[in-house]
């Protein structure tokens, strides 16, 4: 079944998680409580983008909204700090086993971490192959010169594989990806 | 009439605007959109969080939300890059001529923004005294210094005459907090 553009993503998150195992996303969360509670880097995941049509105020306690609309992100899902320096990305999981498919990146976020990377910010993508259980840093500025480079509609795994760092998914953090930052930046 | 905590600011920006004339909130995103043009700085506000409770999905193209609840929010408004540093801030209109009632900023945003400047970050309040026609840059540093020597429950317009800066409301930008920025750290 397909979805609107970026609404599968959404739709996977309300409904169908708690059958799953822990998704890139819960992964994320968690590692970003682990950095917060330990005070290493201040990193949150922003709210899903609505336009509010419609709320019913049933009582001074209770506000609820009885219509709204998914936008599509201007932005990337995830930012913050880290050592003084400003941090931006997003996270993918991918399903297929030999390429990451570019649809999953719109235009303007493309064009977002660009600006990011301009501005002397630390801009990247996570990325998990579900099937083969590898997670990859994608550093922006290598995502930025595929695009350029190239007209595939997809990155193939082996650019992961050459350019990309992967990220060993542990116990705590499950995601440390401030270490790979730690390791390309200080 | 009252609302639930920080409920009230975003039913006047659902249903009042239209008849008022700029708030504080499109003085500010009209700025954002000003230096993201601009290529002077990326700075965003967040979406409005909430908690999505259940969702239509009345066809290939659109999805509805059609039950969802306001939630606290856990950090600010505002976020992003300037010149390298990363910035954080939260804007509030005051209605008093008086004092800013610190009823205005969760005890968990003031942490955040102490958590900010304690990593290196550049945070802030924006703070219009509607009445007077007066905003202030207000640095979290002289916020978070305030609330530990003081039991008072808001802000004099004193202390913002004082310590903070006052932001002139110009044409375009209308509200130029990167120019304030500039004098205060480059």
């Amino acid at each position: 079944m397909l979805y609107p553009n970026g609404l599968k993503k959404t739709y996977n998150k309300i409904i169908t998680h708690k059958n799953r195992g822990m998704s890139l996303e819960e992964d994320i969360n968690e590692s970003n409580t682990y950095y917060l509670t330990r005070d290493i880097g201040i990193i949150y995941k922003k709210p899903v983008p609505i336009t509010i049509a419609k709320v019913d105020f049933k009582s001074r306690q209770e506000a609820v909204i009885k219509e709204a609309y998914f936008k599509t992100p201007s932005t990337t899902d995830y930012n913050g700090i880290y050592k003084g320096k400003y941090i931006d990305f997003d996270a993918k999981e991918c399903h297929s086993k030999t390429a990451f498919p570019l649809s999953n990146v719109h235009a303007h976020q493309i064009k977002h971490l660009e600006n990011i990377v301009n501005h002397g910010g630390i801009a990247f993508l996570i990325v998990r192959f579900t099937l083969l259980n590898e997670t990859y840093y994608l550093k922006a500025e290598d995502l930025i010169d595929f695009t350029k480079k190239n007209s595939r509609k997809s990155i193939p795994i082996t650019f992961f594989r050459e350019k990309a760092t992967l990220i060993p998914v542990k116990i705590f953090p499950r995601i440390d990806y401030l270490k790979i930052i730690d390791n390309l930046y200080f």
